[in-house]
């Protein structure tokens, strides 16, 4: 018999009516031959909600009380699915995080999983049942409730998957699969019937709807991911060791757009350039969990340097003002932010090795004169900074110039 | 140092006002140089809602669903106090059944307390914490998650008070302490600044607020209860083994009244009276958790009987499901109930002993022109089953007839 987790997001369980819809689906999954696990995300806005109520009663809510609250939402729908499952006649069993051996760090709100113990899991799969696991949580060695933070019932569900050893996991959601360009931004935009770990893994840090944490444990432990809608009936995207990463295979190409309007840029003036500014200044960014991305700098012939750097818009406040802490230390002239930015990323594993990508960008984005702030390219991968306004014409630009809009 | 064991009632958390509230009550009480564990239950009616959602998904949602399910009211509640104690500057962690180590039988619905591990609860002590533990869950050996059933929150209370050796254990809710008679029914009613724990229990088992289990885990553990306002400041009721229980003091009284309107009969027509029969008809009962209470059987002439017992109303639908799988077996002539029945009680232990309360109680109803169903009674209580539409004047009559307005 096939194993397969299957994820179902907070829009797929938002009332009795669509839980009702993921039952039947699963049902159909084990009428087809299969063992099904699936991973479930809090009803709707459900957590949303209960942030609100947190604030309700603290202005800075503590990070482990807001996990084991947060928790919460996703006992609610799996508990309900695994109810509407066994009205459907079928035996089912939910189980938290913790029961599903789901073990992190103690980092709450963005914990990471240490190991999953899947006895419990395998236990009830032999007993026949199917099960309905708590996405998003998990539990420390001390048993206190975390939570895994953006993306994390995909990050549950494909690591489960990877410690089940099983045959796929597929993430249904409200997109029906994985294009080449946001469909809104580019009307053309094509769906991709599979992409390889690595293009996907770009495309999702720069904009696609998947968290990178679910690909980048799918890449590791060579885990099929397939993307679908839980709505339509229609065939989503598969995202595997695919063709793109066969370095025999030669092709020329790009993917895919991604972009990404979360971007806020922090820039420290009048930097005296000197070793060890770097480290004083990131890593008080990093002891509160702030993720930065671009970074740029830039030394004058005054032995004075701007520093600039990008974070996303919700980690300003807290990354300005571990930066405003060490201005003296660093000499600096002064801080300044913006936050009407936005990234734009060509994403391709055809691009490795071949020159003339980025200038091809750079290119189209002047013709449609449109100003490119900041610049950072991976391997498979070029983004450009430019203003929140124009991103709409970038994507277009972009997606047009590289002909993606033909299957090519 | 004291320590002191709050529970505070969904009522009393119903919104971030009222958390904030108890938050201020908590944080006296520590300024008053005591340690606190406060059990809760869930905000307002979440119980309730979570109980809709359950059904809109499943006509008989599964049992062990529905507690992981209801579980998470108090998960929610308990985060949230914490939080605002956090705001308010004390330490405080909040913990879940299972974090407070209190371990059940695998009864769902209606589990039943096996041990508690206070390990936790005390390390946090130490550290200095407020403790806020959700009432009303507990975990089995499984790590299945439970709930206590009716009363639960109180039972977690008194559970942990009598685990920790509390110095007492205070229940703060909407009302404000115990009184002779249900005010709404006997305007005259008197608060209580003491009562017995044999008294409380048969009060609580009768009609009145508190739920019998944490009495009598009080009574066994001899943890003084007190009963009081979460709203208000004025004095409650304290629950302990008071002089009432003292067999030196020979004081004759009656304590209070008891009254209880979820009374539903049902009579088992025309049985043969042959050995077995009552294990035949309650055995089956006992099977899916239905509590009997009143059982009135008597033998005529011709060698057949009529059998009627009293369930609460919310058990009437099950309770009669299993009669009737019995009545061919019992060779019984058919089954009827009724549903518009009322328990009301006189109870004290002054009343031990000592003959002629129950012809005082007789007189009183039949003055009143009120008619006795059925008749229960207990070494300090007599409970007569009447006509539910007469409650009100029956409680008045027993009310007067025994002076309870006079504090004497």
């Amino acid at each position: 018999m096939s194993l397969i987790v299957q994820k179902y997001g907070g829009s797929s369980v938002a009332d009795a009516d669509r839980i009702k819809n993921v039952a039947s689906r699963i049902a159909r999954s084990r009428d087809l031959g299969a063992d099904v696990v699936a991973v479930v995300s809090a009803m709707g806005d459900t957590t949303d909600e209960l942030i609100d109520l947190a604030h309700s009663v603290s202005p800075q809510p503590d990070a482990r009380e807001m996990d084991l609250l947060l928790s919460t939402g996703e006992l609610v729908s799996c508990t309900l699915l695994t109810m509407a499952l066994r009205t459907l006649g079928y035996p089912a069993i939910s189980l938290s995080g913790e029961q599903a051996g789901i073990h992190t760090d103690t980092t709450y709100g963005k914990a990471r999983i240490s190991r999953i113990d899947t006895a419990r899991v395998r236990q009830e799969l032999e007993k026949g049942q199917l099960i309905v696991v708590a996405g998003f949580q998990g539990v420390t060695d001390d048993l206190d409730v975390t939570t895994l933070g953006r993306g994390g019932s995909d990050t549950t569900a494909v690591a489960l998957a990877a410690a089940m050893d099983a045959d796929r996991c597929e993430i249904y959601t409200d997109v029906d699969g994985i294009y080449t360009a946001d469909p809104r931004l580019a009307p053309d935009a094509r769906k991709l019937e599979e992409i390889g770990y690595q293009e996907m893994l770009e495309l999702a840090s720069y904009g696609a709807k998947m968290h990178p944490r679910s690909i980048e444990l799918g890449m590791v432990y060579n885990v099929p991911i397939y993307v679908a809608s839980s709505f339509k009936e229609t065939p989503g995207t598969l995202i595997h060791q695919g063709p793109d990463e066969d370095p025999v295979e030669d092709r020329v190409k790009v993917t895919g757009i991604a972009c990404n309007t979360n971007v806020a840029k922090i820039t420290v003036r009048s930097v005296v350039d000197r070793p060890g500014v770097a480290a004083a200044l990131f890593e008080p960014l990093a002891q509160v969990g702030v993720n930065v991305d671009t970074i740029v700098q830039n030394t004058s012939a005054d032995r004075t340097t701007d520093i600039s750097f990008t974070v996303s818009r919700t980690d300003l406040p807290g990354a300005l003002r571990q930066v405003e802490t060490v201005l003296g230390e660093l000499g600096a002239a002064g801080v300044i932010t913006d936050s009407s930015l936005a990234s734009v990323s060509i994403v391709g594993s055809g691009m490795q090795n071949t020159p003339g990508y980025a200038s091809r960008m750079f290119r189209a984005l002047a013709d449609g004169g449109i100003n490119i702030d900041m610049i950072t390219t991976s391997e498979i991968r070029i983004s450009c900074i430019i203003d929140e306004s124009q991103l709409g014409e970038a994507v277009q630009l972009l997606h047009h110039g590289f002909q993606l809009e033909e299957d090519n």
